[in-house]
């Protein structure tokens, strides 16, 4: 194992490789890790155990331990997420759009790989398996760079990915994992823009800020979402309840769960106590306005953190509003612009939200679990983009892609 | 004027009303700037003297005075580039495709603009009037900081497009411009991530990089070119003398003009002199390998600095390679990945170069000077982007937007 500039290195000579590489061919690396990660589930698990080992010692939460730990149930998932993506639809080589001009030069905009891609996260193995597969089939070389708390796991499955290449004849160099687990290793990757094309954090709001700080490599912000429900006053107060449920109980911990809940004037004597005592059904601790207090017991007083904040937990912060502008104006102050939905019966707010708001993906009348590649449609995501440029929302292989312009020509000068 | 956070503040602010402006209404605004600013010039004029006034004073280069200078014609020449942006298509609001999920879902993907645009550039003052333009029509709020030379100048076009901009009834701060050229006044912009959503720098390799080293906002590299010709074993040679010239000589200071001339060993004999004499012809410096000196007489020997060099003057570094594989890896080696060309009548090496020149634009048989948005049909451009992420090449209006996620439910949930 080199230093983090030979990675890069190696990672940017087998990139050019991969970029040449038909379907078929990647698809066949695809199966055979799968197939090379079904029969060594034993060394991967016994790796693992290494792993849950130290952060049992370290004294690390169950929660975490459960998100770090692998069983051969685990791992045939892993697996077959690896063959789901060699089923999907291969977007490099595919020309967009073809035009001629008035002198006759025919350009055209071809899907390419990116070339280098750069994954910094944090504890879960699982990660490894599904970044890897999505940089193979996009014809991305792909550096990894986990958590030291699964870096055992990591390794052993990256070890199992690379003998597929092996076997395939592919530059193994392809796949690589960053050993060196230090701060230092994660930093002299963000400044490694002569390599990597571009690099992609996931993992909490502390990580993806350093991130974007330190790296001279162009980054992708993910994932978090501080996301919102407005009830409009012509809601349907049972969909609203259902949506409101969905969207902050079924998987609170994650970032396209509802954190605060917007609720017009007019409806607010019916609705507070509806939703909010269906939400400590749930466990759900309520922090509300002076409005949401008055109408509901045992309401903790919201402070302006509140607003602002993603809880990833059974929590989540209510207000009433007094119309869909200030509803807009909350969101506008408040939201990370992941995912937003508003509830209604009333077309113009329909419209009126979806255009107005400002946000990777605006719902109207759904819950915002919905921002995901596989509900969205596109098979797979290597994560969830909250900024606006090159991807916004859930990227899937096509956001692991960049064009370039081929131009045939027969002798064009320019005048 | 405020400070620069100040400015952002108000960007923002702005940006949220542009967004939802029609079409019309910012063709308008263009058209009524352009008149204004032509029923103007002789202010304009006169500021602008007292640009060249400090320029010669500080002994500036003519050519540069003339970069700077403005007259009736430069003047005009600026108000019909508006109403050429007002002309083009405006991306905003088209939904480029929309589909069903099983689950009774309608996502559609929307073109919605970037929201805050800031343009650091150097000392022209007509891409105060280009930059503005094409940020007013995808319906971006822009904030310029041209350099110090050009300040005057630039506060004169400004403020006829702000009075264009009252006139219409739209918020003045949707063009802003920093009077502050200071070096402070450019790093504030660069940590401005909390209002700005993309910085775009233009000017120099210096510029660039510092941009690239200390934006916390993301940034679109532009315009550094170390652009090659590649004539192959089996090029028409007259063909290739013509667009060789061409990508050189027909105006060397601009990123698109070639730099290095690869030539194939096989025709080295007879293309060398030819090439080598028409060259110098259009008084081009040669810096040749050892080949290139053996074959035609003055030729300066070219060092390793020199295949990496974008000159941007008469001058050009020429060499004589093996093989298409060779050409390859050179160009892999010391391009800026802007555009190259190769000059071929064989098929598979047309197709092999297409295939593997990591380049924004990768021509066959034409010269590199079409790399540019009005020659490839956007009709205008605010840069050429050479990095792969968002946007690639020339960047007109559909890259200064980005998409959202519109999602039509009835009451959709996750299970």
């Amino acid at each position: 194992m080199g230093s983090i500039n030979d990675i890069g290195m190696k990672a940017k000579k087998a990139s050019r490789k991969l970029a040449l590489l038909s379907t078929l061919e990647k698809n066949n690396i695809l199966q055979k890790a799968a197939d090379i990660l079904e029969k060594n589930a034993g060394y991967i698990i016994e790796q693992n155990k290494i792993d849950i080992k130290n952060a049992e010692d370290a004294g690390m939460k169950t929660t975490l331990i459960d998100r770090l730990s692998l069983n051969e149930s685990r791992i045939k998932g892993m697996a077959q997420g690896m063959r789901d993506v060699a089923k999907l639809d291969d977007p490099v080589g595919s020309v967009d759009s073809m035009w001629k001009r008035p002198n006759g030069l025919q350009i055209g905009q071809k899907r390419v790989p990116l070339g280098v891609i750069g994954i910094i996260y944090e504890a879960r193995p699982n990660v490894t398996s599904d970044a890897a597969s999505l940089c193979i089939k996009s014809g991305n070389s792909v550096i990894l760079r986990g958590g030291k708390e699964a870096i055992n796991s990591n390794k052993a499955v990256v070890k199992m990915i690379k003998e597929a290449l092996r076997e395939s004849g592919i530059d193994e160099n392809s796949v690589q994992l960053v050993e060196d687990t230090s701060r230092e290793s994660a930093n002299e990757m963000m400044r490694l823009d002569k390599y990597i094309d571009v690099l992609i954090p996931r993992g909490g709001a502390g990580l993806i800020q350093a991130v974007k700080k330190n790296s001279t490599v162009p980054v992708i912000e993910t994932g978090v979402g501080n996301c919102h429900i407005y009830v409009d006053k012509d809601a349907d107060l049972d969909m609203a309840c259902d949506i409101v449920i969905n969207a902050k109980c079924s998987r609170p911990s994650v970032c396209n769960a509802a954190e605060s809940l917007l609720i017009h004037k007019d409806i607010a004597d019916k609705f507070v106590p509806m939703i909010c005592s269906k939400l400590r059904d749930n466990n759900v601790e309520i922090r509300g306005c002076s409005k949401v207090q008055s109408l509901f017991n045992d309401v903790v007083p919201a402070d302006e953190e509140d607003w602002g904040k993603e809880y990833l937990d059974y929590i989540m912060s209510v207000k009433v509003i007094d119309s869909i502008e200030e509803a807009i104006d909350h969101i506008d102050k408040y939201s990370t612009n992941h995912s937003e939905a508003i509830v209604t019966n009333n077309y113009n707010n329909a419209q009126k939200f979806l255009n107005e708001v400002d946000s990777a993906a605006v719902y109207v009348n759904a819950s915002t679990r919905f921002t995901d590649g596989g509900e969205m449609g596109f098979g797979a995501e290597i994560g969830i983009s909250t900024q606006k440029l090159h991807a916004r929302g859930p990227m899937g292989l096509k956001q692991l892609t960049t064009i370039k312009y081929i131009v045939y020509g027969d002798g064009q000068i320019r005048k």
